[in-house]
């Protein structure tokens, strides 16, 4: 649903937004850019927020009263991060972040380094017969003074009477949020680090992150542990299926390469667990149930409801993660139950549906992720593209591994870029899927509606004997016991049928057409090797001219680090699924119509 | 640290009270017995609690915004449990809560029966592919409907699509707080159950509590485990010092005991832990720490500097508890290191601090704890009065079990009071010392410096031949081998001194004598034991008329009941150490001069 928007300006930059009623001034001058200066994480806790409401009201809250003084409030200062939009408003904003580390990051989006975890260093007063304030109240008022609210549960308070006398009050804070994680013994500042996951069905990535310069540590991929399960989520839910213990099985499976990616990324990186102090975690929505445990059968069926959606926040050692002991895991929220959290970590990391421009998103896989729009509006959907782009289905289709071809260049001869270099061709896997039907296409050697020639159509042609005969079917021969058949290109034109579809149902719905579009995005591992070009002469994406279609790389881990390093941007990522409005395809009719009508490949003299 | 108080009037009821700057509307309400109506705990969800400020403004809050409309807003009307206190006000209510379910407890103290933990019984919708919406989203937005906010952890999380789907999406959410502890099948609201527990460093005392009706659904004490590591709180603190692992040996002794009393408490009444969803816990201080197994150390030496004094909230699975497996543990705060959440239960038991009536709540023990004052101010304080009223240090003293004398009579004979009745008597407890005393000065047998006369200087005395010689110190015969000793005399001089001091220190500082005084309350199981009229003879309590001077029994397990019964009260009891002044007694100088002066017993002529 979307809702009414209203408009917010701010002075002296005379910059202006529209955000939906209820965000805050802090949240929507981020979203635009314009870092309020803070240090509290939005919390209303460090005062450094305040601007001047000039025009549009917002009443004062708590912390306003506890933070500014009557005559301010009098004056029409306010908290920007507890000031809530209910009205068109003007404000003064007297300090933005000053000279702020940033990092650029993602699609060269320049993210200001202020992670949510922080690292503070008091010497605090020691007790004395005056001053008996207990050790959680001596630590809360100091962190006060600086700025900092805190909560502190009961595993630390275990650690503090000791840390504390031993360390001679001296020590260190380490918030995550206003959760307090940990006190250290001294000034430990200087090592802070955190770990983002991106959690995909077939492979893991973790990039463990120095929270301080905003550089990884290491980086470390692996297949996910839950592969014997079955390749891809509807496999994995199927094995859930088979009860409680099952659900634990793919659980502990899922932890466990975490766990052993931590392992390696501490091993090469020299730095501890105990220095990891949060992880924050994308993934689709079947990977996110199954690393907590929650069973994702509901999301197999119709009307494909999860159990949860929003981001959550749990402490690592409830799933057994293998960072600080009262470190955190963070998720990011989904769209829809299959538009997840790695598509609003490719969101953040591509700043989509924050910028001007109107772009539209594509995540190729199993099911294609679209989102499209700008700032002033945008949509998500999931297309059921099937698996012919990760090679299943198709009669000689592949993974991308070694020995499998994933380009394609058709002349007088076949040419073929194999994986692995000098090795024979195996197979074919999605991209290179892509390209040889495009291929096959600009050679002539099969027709708009996807039907291969007979040999006898294209005499001349230098490759016409590489049309063959297949078990009575017509397939073409791309090497040595590689072809593709014709029911593989069927294969294709669905899948790319539907997510075309879907790009084109949330292109009526805004009223835009290919012309309007200033990018495509490719996410995803996938995108990253599909040939723009060929994409596009397969009418996988709309008819925008080539360095218009850019692949955007694992656009859904960046999005996870990009959260790591920066509570403003996370606050974001929690942000989007109001600001986005999820488009559900099955079941509508011009679905259904458009998908018939794009089955067929685009004419060639009409793609630009 | 006392704080300016500001003056509330509450309309049509014309009454009046004064609070602390920063006190909600609704809580000021309750603190003098106005409920206003509501049913979400006062969390800003359900918007019953809305009431017209007259006088004084209050800014709206998120949540007004949430739950008014703006006209309502702009006439001045506020949710009382978001709209604070920062100046005098008037403000009207439209709503007390009708007719409440309410429980007479503690003294008297009538407790509306509004538990934190809550039942509600939603016939959910179910998903549809029009209505997609998660299944934490879809129980979320139902309670919000029926105005209570909720929090959904991941253990809880992981039992919804199945409870969900298995009872047709006919369930019932049981929340504690905003907290979701469990989502049942059916309508459960019938059965609803918590415990609070009474945390003696002698004696452990668990009532289960039937939170529907208020009453006690079965009641058990029992010796607290930790007894091999000592009797009192000192000898506790000690074995703790030798390390984590002895540290959790106390935490481990009294989780057992509180599971042995639970485990009787459930087979007694046919109540399950699955229907058990909080425990509020009171207890002194140290009894906290090591229950949550945090270091005491530092409370058993200068400057007593506990961990942690507020209250606190934890999932009772983190200590091993037997309630519903994510059930909450709540405790109450401290005011100090020596007056704990026992004294805070005591409080909230009495309404002492609360009503206009100036009365001292003392709970005489190795410490006394000392609560003096009334609505307008109180003060609270600690006096070391060292083990004499437990027995200890007494020639013949023993603790209150069968065969101590627990009262005395003297006239022309010994008249004895002995606990088991018909035996023999084998030593005297605390009581029977203060009776004994009491009724040796009455006697004329001793003299106001505490000295005990001669037989020569009382020859005509019935019972001179009782006063004899032991050891070279003079001595009074109770009973076969049982005797008082002139050391026994001093000892219980310098414990009643003590107490006695702390009580004239904190009137000192209220500027209040004895015959301001409207009661005096004598808390704790030794408190029921005590003759008032002893107690005022030797001077242990001011000298008031005696039917003023009232035992209130276990005071402590009271107000945890009442904490457990109502959320208001809880709020109470979470606010008094922002309303009750701690005052420290060792280092003052008043202390040190006044505890000479009342070394002395009282002379009988001055005692009214």
């Amino acid at each position: 649903m979307i809702q009414r928007k209203l408009e917010v300006t701010y002075l002296p930059f005379d910059r202006t937004t529209r955000v939906p009623p209820g965000t805050t001034l802090f949240s929507a001058a981020h979203w635009i850019g314009l870092p309020i200066d803070s240090t509290c994480g939005g919390r209303g806790t460090c005062g450094k927020c305040k601007v001047r409401v000039i025009r549009g009201g917002a009443d004062a809250e708590t912390a306003d009263h506890r933070q500014l003084r009557p005559a301010e409030i009098a004056d029409g200062w306010r908290l920007s991060c507890q000031a809530r939009i209910y009205q068109d408003m003007t404000c003064e904003v007297p300090q933005l972040l000053r000279v702020p580390k940033a990092a650029t990051m993602g699609l060269g989006r320049l993210v200001i380094l202020d992670p949510n975890v922080r690292k503070v260093y008091l010497e605090l007063r020691e007790p004395t017969m005056e001053d008996q304030r207990s050790d959680v109240a001596r630590l809360k008022d100091a962190l006060t003074e600086e700025g900092h609210g805190m909560v502190a549960g009961v595993s630390v308070l275990r650690t503090m009477p000791q840390v504390f006398r031993e360390a001679g009050f001296r020590v260190t804070a380490v918030l995550a949020g206003e959760h307090l994680v940990a006190i250290e013994s001294g000034d430990t500042t200087g090592e802070c680090y955190g770990v983002a996951f991106d959690v995909g069905t077939t492979t893991l990535v973790g990039t463990l992150m120095n929270l301080r310069t905003g550089m990884a540590a290491s980086v470390l991929s692996t297949l996910n542990g839950q592969a014997p399960f079955g390749a891809d989520v509807i496999s994995r839910i199927s094995h859930g299926m088979n009860g409680p213990e099952a659900i634990q099985e793919l659980q502990e499976a899922v932890i466990g390469t975490m766990n052993t990616i931590l392992a390696e990324l501490y091993r090469d990186s020299g730095v501890s667990p105990q220095q990891t102090y949060e992880a924050v975690v994308v993934g689709n929505v079947t990977m996110l149930h199954l690393l907590f445990g929650i069973d994702p059968t509901p999301l197999s069926m119709a009307p494909f409801t999860p159990a949860f959606m929003d981001e959550l926040s749990i402490e690592a050692r409830e799933v057994g993660l293998q960072i600080h002991p009262h470190g955190y895991i963070q998720t990011l929220p989904a769209l829809g139950a299959y538009v997840g959290a790695d598509i609003v970590g490719g969101v953040l990391a591509t700043g989509v549906a924050r910028e001007d421009k109107l772009r539209v998103f594509v995540d190729v896989g199993t099911n294609g992720e679209i989102v499209l729009g700008n700032a002033q509006r945008a949509l998500a959907t999931a297309a059921p593209a099937g698996p012919a782009f990760e090679g299943s289905q198709i009669k000689c289709g592949m993974r991308a591994t070694v020995g499998a071809i994933e380009g394609v260049q058709l002349g007088d001869r076949v040419e073929l870029q194999v994986i692995g270099g000098d090795v024979p061709a195996e197979g074919i896997c999605g991209s290179g899927l892509v390209d040889a039907v495009a291929q096959l296409l600009l050679a002539g050697l099969l027709d708009y509606s996807g039907r291969f020639k007979k040999p006898e159509d294209v005499p001349d042609h230098p490759l016409h004997d590489r049309l063959i005969d297949v078990d009575g079917m017509r397939a073409f021969v791309l090497a040595d016991g590689v072809y593709l058949t014709q029911r593989d290109i069927r294969e294709l034109q669905f899948a790319k049928g539907s997510i075309a579809t879907g790009i084109k149902v949330l292109m009526d719905i805004l009223g835009v057409t290919a012309k309007d579009l200033d990018e495509v995005l490719l996410g995803g591992s996938f995108g990253s090797y599909l040939n723009p070009e060929s994409a596009k002469i397969i009418g996988l994406v709309p008819p925008v001219d080539v360095d218009r279609i850019i692949a955007v790389g694992n656009s859904a881990g960046e999005g996870a680090k990009i959260a790591l390093l920066s509570y403003r941007e996370r606050q974001v990522a929690f942000e989007l699924p109001s600001r986005i409005e999820y488009v559900e395809l099955s079941g509508r009719s011009d679905f259904n119509d458009s998908f018939i009508s794009v089955l067929a490949f685009p004419q060639l003299e009409h793609v630009p």
